[in-house]
């Protein structure tokens, strides 16, 4: 179903709607037939909303696919990950928090390390640590050229993102420069369609002072860019749903992609405490609260069970204040697995509870992977999750007469 | 999701996956209530597999649909097969083992009986038993004409295949010349576009000489084409999942459908333990085995329920054999049902085990079409499978940042 099919059927409201993303929430067992770490997790208050509500499984973007962020968060914003797809430029971006503006083109960029020939020798200057190149990045963000302000800002290791902000609208259409592979020189930086043919006189122009600059350097004497992209220009989260919408997170990545469909967002310490403060501060300007809890991600990541146990413990033991600032409808779920196990994130379906408005009672009396995947609401794609929210919280008239 | 997405998540990996393909193994309980024949049989290997994998159900085209052979193995090969379409020329000559190349155009023929006036009077010239057809293949199969090698080949009774290996690459949009009803002549062979204009001058030339070869026949005094076709551009089984496939099974049909989408095949035995012994022998040359066993597709068609359940048994009594060889993931399903009480294919969605791999479990402690309805991976679309098994076998990266 497309947006602007949704966008037609939103009706106004007054309630309330809390989306509680328990970042990598979903897990598997250590041992075949064990324990997930949200089944191993002592979670008494979301245990009930899960007996009052409904439960069930949803796949972010495909089933086999392993979602990065973006894909995760944009599904549960309802844009399907596969037809909204952000540029590599963009998403750097969100994720040191640059504050993009309609009309800028970004770009991932890395240091690399060129030959006396000037061919890449390596395509990650040795992977340089991020306190050797952060004066690197200084001496690219002072280059100035005409026709755009350029902004260089670093992001970590080798990594950087570059933006120009070009006087006159201009095209992201421009392929990547970086080869792909050591023993040739970096690629011409060349215009896909005739919009962007002005961008790539504005970048080239810009790489020639890089090189200047890097000159001499032993390691980092060379940029390769990748991933050119502009700000989509999607239809935003409110224009969609008719919910006024607050991203409430501590890292910038999940703010970045909550400002991509349009919300505003607040920066808060990592803490669940945090998240709800600030929901109850703002709760009567917004009608649509994404609160972002990172750390069940970041255990898994580290590999360690117990500390995600304890980590999806700490966010239950939140639900109360959430209940008690009176939203009308609550989702909580991940915006993908990230197993113990695996280190990683995983392509397996997140376990997700929908609670308030009308719907039908499953006989799952404890929120997790198993009794999930016997829920009421069965297995749905990510993106199916907030249209099924916006009907609970009144917000979706009829389809056709 | 695309096949181009998939091989741009492709990474390379050690892993070797197996896929069991017991043909037609879904069924349905011959009483309301009782077992299917995958239920009713004793597959005490299978079932240790479902209790340390995962299991679910798919549906090979669509819900409803009763897909055919090609169909069904082109979904678990990963193309989903509404969208890659192919030819019934082309399916006629996989059916047959001809060996079909780049750029041959296929239809499949019918011979028919004309009456005095040149029109249709049956359209399968009386069902002509293959032994009389076989000389009048023959005859067929020795007209040339100027500007293409022609091939004729029986498939069975009034069915035969005709493949025309131009000069010059031509075009295959050909109508068909069947009138589709009787009393009317065959319909001028004509061209659908610029492309297969010269094709058509190829073919009327031919259809001139086997008027007059067949001329005086009581029986099959005419033919009809239809379905002409050429091999599809497809990508590559090994281009969407990095995987070199093996394709193992007795049947043409099957290394056929192998065949089309790059897979290496080879001919066995029909017995399962043949397989097996392939799977051995090139265990280090490939990384994906099709293993294919014919038996419960045809024990099905004949409406024999108890040689259905003893042909999964002796599928099962090998598995044992294929874990020994060491394959990383195995997926053991089939290409679609064909429950004995229909004596058919059917539309009912088939039961699939999955072993191998981080994944969760389910409560399901065998393997059969129950169970695997409260699987912990649903129900799922055929062609989704491929993308699980890969996730499973480590070879597929992360979507989006």
């Amino acid at each position: 179903m497309d947006l602007s099919d949704i966008a037609a059927l939103a009706r106004p409201s007054d309630s309330k709607v809390v989306l509680l993303v328990l970042d990598g929430l979903g897990g598997v067992p250590i041992e075949p037939g064990g324990a997930t770490e949200l089944e191993a997790a002592a979670t008494p208050h979301l245990d009930a909303l899960v007996r009052t509500g409904t439960c069930g499984l949803h796949v972010p973007v495909a089933p086999g696919v392993t979602p990065g962020s973006g894909p995760g968060h944009l599904a549960l914003f309802g844009y399907d990950p596969l037809r909204y797809r952000t540029g590599r430029g963009v998403l750097a971006a969100l994720g040191i928090g640059f504050d993009l503006r309609s009309g800028d083109v970004a770009a991932r960029g890395n240091f690399c390390t060129l030959d006396g020939s000037g061919s890449v020798s390596d395509r990650r200057a040795g992977r340089i640590p991020s306190d050797e190149s952060a004066p690197l990045v200084e001496l690219l963000d002072n280059i100035e050229i005409d026709g755009a302000d350029v902004f260089v800002q670093q992001v970590k290791e080798h990594r950087f993102l570059l933006v120009l902000r070009p006087d006159e609208p201009l095209g992201d259409a421009v392929a990547d420069t970086d080869p792909g592979q050591v023993g040739l020189p970096a690629a011409e930086v060349r215009a896909l369609d005739e919009a962007s043919r002005p961008t790539v006189r504005l970048v080239r122009d810009w790489l020639d002072r890089a090189a200047a600059a890097l000159a001499g350097q032993p390691k980092a004497n060379g940029v390769l860019l990748r991933g050119f992209s502009r700000l989509p220009g999607w239809p935003s989260f409110e224009e969609v749903f008719g919910m006024r919408a607050l991203g409430v997170a501590a890292y910038p990545m999940y703010r970045g992609v909550a400002r991509l469909v349009g919300m505003e967002t607040v920066e808060v310490d990592e803490d669940p405490q945090s998240l709800v403060a600030e929901l109850e501060r703002r709760f009567d300007q917004f009608d649509f609260f994404f609160l972002h809890y990172k750390a069940p991600d970041k255990a898994g990541e580290d590999g360690d069970f117990d500390r995600k146990v304890q980590v999806i413990e700490a966010a239950d033991s939140v639900v109360p204040r959430i209940l008690e600032a009176g939203p009308d409808v609550v989702l909580v779920t991940g915006d993908h697995s990230t197993p113990a196990l695996l280190r990683n994130h995983s392509w397996h379906p997140v376990p997700f509870l929908l609670s308030g408005g009308a719907g039908r009672a499953d006989a799952s009396q404890s929120f997790g992977e198993t009794a999930c995947a016997s829920g009421a609401l069965g297995t749905v794609r990510g993106c199916d999750l907030m249209r099924l929210v916006a009907a609970r919280a009144g917000r979706l008239s009829k389809y056709g007469a």
